[in-house]
């Protein structure tokens, strides 16, 4: 780093620091309708912070949905052309009783910010802001072209993005995509995402009467639908773990005794793993190790359950119906829509007679997975260790960026997925954090990526 | 029925019909502490009714928890004297959503009285109470001794009732007790509930980590407490809808040929009763018809079940925890103990590695079975023929009232179930409603016991 973006870092600390806590404050909960306005808000705000720092052609470009946010810097002619992705939009907050603080009222705890989407992804975009301004308040221009595309619908499977892609293939021309979204590996060690599980997400939904029916007067008579789904969902699984949904593995491409090598070569500490989790065992799908089992192998979880009463004491009824939200992550090369057709007709086959079973595709997105050699990675795994000091792991991380793939096959560009979250961030859930540290340096290795960059050979 | 009673009814009813509607009114949800007060405000409202038509030695009775009501008439020196049982305390009431009208805002609807508690148990009591009143307005005097003991925790498995009837075992003598809390027969059939079935209800905790877990980030690697849960309820019932729980059916005794043929004779149109339920199929325990299986075989059904998110859209975690409310009826000569302890057993066995499993009990009551030719149910069945003018059907209700047991096995008497619901009634349920013209016809069924029993040879 130059002394002058330093001593820029040192004197904006404060108002760097307000403007992070400012961007979490937004409740941009892209699932959920009640919360349109805080996504558009969201969307505003970013555009204004790229056009306040001298990023051209600033747009929030409408999609049909949540905004996406578009800004460009095209004043490096020799020098490549990045797409800068990240999502501005996060997930909902519930089990709201769970936070120690308001998720939306973002505040530190120790090296931590404690807020809904401090590290999924508003964080990284922030980083990607800052590190932006501080080049070309120093420097004047940036060493490489950034083209930004900050989407709002990423925690809603990315819906309208894809078509978004498509209309602006024309002036999306790029030589690479980089995705903030990913993060370090056990014990916040810098890493390097190579390789994202895909998704498929669904709902079922099992009814029977009008309404509840007494347990008493009609027990014994008719279909219970919590009972029904509860043996529905106990048949998407055998007791190995495996899923048996037929059909379900046959596009999935088997690991290769180099990839179970790279795997086995992580440096991993399961039982450390197992007891920071606070869990008796860690279990799966019999054969394969954790990390494997967690990276490259496909899974069905249940994400939501409900039916029937859930209040204090007890309600002796029948519920009228039940409800799961089911989700598989996939691997290369699942398709989301073969595999919602094929959990959707075992669910039916499975069906127990008395009840009618709906199942819902709620989105998806395929998987996907990048070389370790191309020079771009290895541009950031060079600017990594400048930055955080330790050459970076390369690894297959267990999420869904479905983005990444309409990336590779929409734009036919190589992506690099360069994320600082640490891996005990709690996305998704309450409490979600980010390393204050990783977010600094963070800052310093997005100036060392485009530094890199510029430096490859054309 | 006299005329001067039928003139006193004639002449009070608008004031009848408000003093219904005023009692539905009092929200008393004896399972949620929230509604304590209510529970209590409901208790001095039927205290503050016996009083006013000359009923001796009323009392808001202490308990515990949520106070019995009790009073006496005992002038009637050689006649029976009678326990009177309802409950004052109602359901809950979600799905709220799914309530024509607010549901302590009661209303009529053609024949209907819709409101929580019309049916179960307040529109029960409040028969009884004008009953009474009509007859001590008229005649000055009761043909039969009462003790009224009306308690307020029926629907939270009446906990604090046996000690309390243990307590006042000395006062309560009687010859008999007569509880209304059951109904007529399909088609609004006059019917004598003969048997009732005994309920276990358990709940089911599952959990594993702190908070929900990434499903990307964490999914292969660790248990999943909603996909546990779901596997441990399927693995409650066979196919065959048979409780596989092991010695689930050691205690009960199996139905003798009479039982069955008794079941048969009964008036039942299966397909009309599938049809009106909406269903596209009747289903349980195989080898037993539905009446069978609803009246007379135990039962185990999900009453409630929740975990994860429930909200619009997807949310990708692994819940921290997930739960369920389970609830078995159980029939002569099954202990809601022993059942308990068979459950937890069973639950914990097939429980699955990497989760933690707790069974708590909620409540419980004993299934009963009462004689049809004792001369007690011999003159309820005058009475019901004289005022409904058909001969009422002997039934085996799938309900469960402990209280029943507690009079045959603390007081040592004699039970005649004799309640007057229409069988749509929608008990627990939402929209639940009693018929205007069975509660009015019922008034003068009450009497016409009464005389009845009067009659009988002592």
């Amino acid at each position: 780093m130059t002394d002058a973006l330093e001593t820029y870092l040192a004197d904006n600390a404060d108002r760097r620091f307000s403007s992070y806590l400012e961007f979490l404050r937004i409740p941009s909960i892209s699932g959920q309708p009640e919360y349109a306005a805080a996504c558009r808000e969201a969307a505003t705000w970013v555009a204004g912070q790229l056009g306040a720092m001298g990023v051209e052609h600033v747009e929030v470009a409408e999609t049909g949905g949540h905004p996406v946010v578009y800004g460009d810097w095209l004043h490096a002619p020799d020098a490549p052309t990045v797409i800068v992705y990240g999502h501005y939009d996060v997930q909902p907050v519930d089990p709201i009783e769970l936070w120690e603080t308001a998720p939306f009222e973002p505040f530190l705890k120790g090296d931590r910010v404690i807020g809904r989407g401090s590290a999924d992804d508003k964080g990284q975009i922030h980083i990607h802001l800052r590190a932006t301004e501080a080049i070309l308040a120093t420097r004047g221009g940036l060493p490489v072209n950034l083209r930004f595309v900050f989407e709002g619908e990423e925690e809603s499977s990315s819906i309208h993005l894809d078509a978004w892609l498509e209309a602006n293939r024309e002036r999306l021309t790029a030589d690479l995509a980089v995705i903030s979204d990913t993060g370090f590996f056990e014990g916040n060690r810098p890493a390097i995402t190579i390789g994202l599980r895909g998704i498929c997400y669904v709902q079922v939904d099992v009814a029977t009467t009008a309404v509840d029916l007494h347990s008493g007067g009609f027990g014994g008579a008719v279909q219970n639908p919590a009972n029904a789904l509860a043996q529905m969902i106990a048949a998407l699984k055998g007791p190995d773990g495996r899923i048996r949904v037929p059909g379900f593995y046959d596009d999935v491409v088997a690991l290769t005794q180099a990839d179970r090598a790279a795997f086995a070569a992580l440096p991993y500490d399961e039982e450390a793993y197992r007891t920071a989790l606070g869990l008796s065992a860690l279990v799966g799908e019999a054969g394969y190790s954790t990390l494997e089992r967690r990276g490259a192998r496909p899974t069905l979880d249940v994400n939501g359950i409900w039916g029937g009463f859930q209040g204090d004491g007890g309600k002796t009824i029948i519920p009228a119906h039940a409800h799961a939200k089911i989700s598989c992550r996939l691997v290369p090369d699942q398709e989301p829509r073969t595999i919602f057709e094929l959990l959707r007709g075992y669910v039916l086959e499975v069906a127990p007679p008395g009840c009618s079973v709906e199942v819902h595709y709620l989105g998806g997105g395929r998987p996907s997975l990048t070389p370790i050699d191309h020079p771009a990675t290895q541009a950031a795994a060079r600017a990594l260790e400048a930055t955080f000091g330790v050459a970076p792991l390369y690894i297959r991380d267990g999420g869904s960026i479905p983005v990444c793939a309409s990336f590779e096959k929409i734009l036919g560009l190589p992506v690099v997925l360069l994320g600082f979250t640490p891996p005990d961030a709690n996305a998704h859930a309450p409490n979600e954090s980010m390393s204050l540290a990783n977010h600094e340096t963070a800052i310093r290795t997005v100036v060392a990526y485009w530094d890199e960059l510029a430096s490859l050979p054309r």
